[in-house]
């Protein structure tokens, strides 16, 4: 059998002990699982921000992977520990919406409550479930317990709407900066399927306006112009991006996450 | 037999290859070793911060993983190389006292003067001891070569005292804060034995001062209270926590690692 | 047979998800593969950085490791993939110089473009080569698929010269700082067969003069002489180093890669 994968998703930074316990406690459930760090350095109780980083990530990771995905402000409260299955992945996360986007895209999905405190680290302590409640339970998934183990079905889970584009009229789109790579580059809302006149062999002209910026050229690589030069381009993940050539976008451009993002087009 | 885990605590930062050099040389000697980050990020030569990071997490992993603790300010001089087997862990480590609080916290303690040279990586550098002697010989004992191979015992190994917290009278207890986390956290070294009249059913009134701030409330998670609220609650290591509702207690007081914490019981 | 190692080298920083998906593709061909994280903060776009680091690292790791370099500013230009066989170690980084220094040191060289789309993740996007390209190949890599398979030799791939020391006259030998580590140490790139007067048994009177800096001492550990105070030392690399006793060489001195390194011997 393959070994199992289980990954972290926190917003744990990498100046405490929290991220290496996490480990310590899935290793020694199973010694035999593969813990991958996904990203830890989510904004701290950014849980919009983890919902796009882990979003952006699952699906590359082999099928029966478990993904632990970790921004929890409410840890302690009454907010439930959930355990998800979809078709492919498990997913163990708090239950703030931090997986809105996985319920987006996945279809056939389970979503359990997970209450069975025997899987638990003893005492659970009232400020760190993930090393009580959540990395114990990974580390039993990665052990092959079945998860209909861990609690019952439930339906009414938090979910939050991702930010949608919108067509204002007929020349102009509304979209926003849902984030800023490490690059300054700044990922949209917006895909190919919204904007088809940009897409087509002969692209119609256009206009990108954010922050301080005219965007009137679409590239095919990074590299494409002058150094320092901001263009629209397709990104990896499927979005339409801002980007410049070795420079960054959001400190030329003036803005950050959350920034509009108008596209006139002629 | 299970696999053998190895975890790295170090000074090493994150943006030279020396992390990746320790990797490299405890692979290179046992190729089926797990070797864990556990964290990179102590400050530079912070001999206590790395002592404290180790005597959170260490517990957390399985019997018989080793534990490498490389904050060395003292590399290439007289400073001893260690080899420390407790109960149920090995540790490897500068006899700078970065294991002070292992040394209080375990009972059978076996510390050794690691010498034997044939398990060193050659030459042997005066600056790197990490790539030359710890990870070599941290390889070297997942591979269960056996404690005794690599040094005598000794007992004259460096310790220091943690920060105990003192009764100046009857109604005030005196502590420090140990450590700030990446919230902006700050942990204390008093714990519920220290201060029963906060933690018994009834709690008795009480007010906790430390920097600009007059503490009166004990919650029970970060998330009671009120946005920015700085309040009391016991912490996830068993030690009494200064914490706010999403912000950073540490911002808000204006106070850092050895700030004074006077508790003044009613 | 010994589980396969990859390592990654990348600029892609700890806030995005691309290591991590990185990560997944690679465990998604190869779920034994142990993938290791060399260093992932080289500076944005930082060619010579990342060659500096993957050269300091590379042969600590166990034979038939595969190490993949990832700073790849021109991704979906003309700039080919390269996966380059040396002696005990395969290399897979974009054609833009960032393996220069392995070229420099090994001996046995084969370079091939990689052009066996086959093995690419599908569809190959215009701005993520390390997902759909690079971390592919490595994962068929780990399964020893032969290297060969993958595209044809080539001898024109792009590589720079690292800067040489030059002797301006008998009594001065120039050389640079070529990088700074997180401790403030400065590396430069004279070695001792540059400067066998410093490095004999007498050794001969000497000033260096960098930044504000002029250094007449040679110490054999970094905790050698008074706290702050500034020396040279032999580092575990085998270059000269300019450090300082727990304290920053490059901020005490105000300079960091690039600055000029004048040895005046008397």
């Amino acid at each position: 059998m393959a070994r199992s994968i289980v990954t972290l998703t926190t917003d744990f930074g990498s100046t405490d002990p929290f991220v290496g316990i996490l480990k310590g406690v899935i290793l020694g459930i199973n010694p035999e699982a593969e813990v991958v760090d996904l990203c830890h350095d989510i904004r701290p109780y950014d849980i919009m921000e983890a919902a796009y980083v882990i979003a952006q990530a699952y699906r590359y990771f082999p099928p029966r992977t478990i993904h632990i995905v970790l921004v929890d402000p409410g840890v302690g409260t009454a907010r439930r520990p959930l355990l998800v299955s979809a078709d492919r992945y498990i997913f163990v996360a708090p239950d703030n919406g931090v997986l809105s986007l996985i319920y987006a895209r996945e279809e056939a999905l389970y979503v359990r409550h997970i209450t069975a405190s025997h899987y638990f680290l003893e005492p659970v302590s009232n400020t760190f479930h993930g090393r009580d409640i959540f990395a114990p339970v990974a580390g039993w998934l990665s052990r092959h317990v079945e998860t209909e183990k861990f609690g019952d079905l439930i339906t009414d889970y938090t979910r939050f709407a991702a930010p949608a584009p919108k067509r204002a009229n007929e020349h102009l789109l509304k979209g926003v900066v849902v984030r800023v790579d490490r690059f300054g580059t700044l990922m949209t809302n917006l895909t190919p399927a919204d904007l088809p006149e940009l897409f087509r062999e002969n692209p119609a002209p256009f206009k990108i306006m954010v922050g301080k910026g005219e965007i009137t050229q679409l590239k095919t690589a990074y590299a494409d112009g002058a150094q320092g030069e901001v263009f629209a381009i397709l990104g990896s993940s499927g979005y339409l991006e801002i980007a410049a050539n070795r420079a960054s976008a959001s400190q030329t451009l003036g803005v950050g996450r959350g920034a509009e993002v108008g596209v006139i087009l002629q």
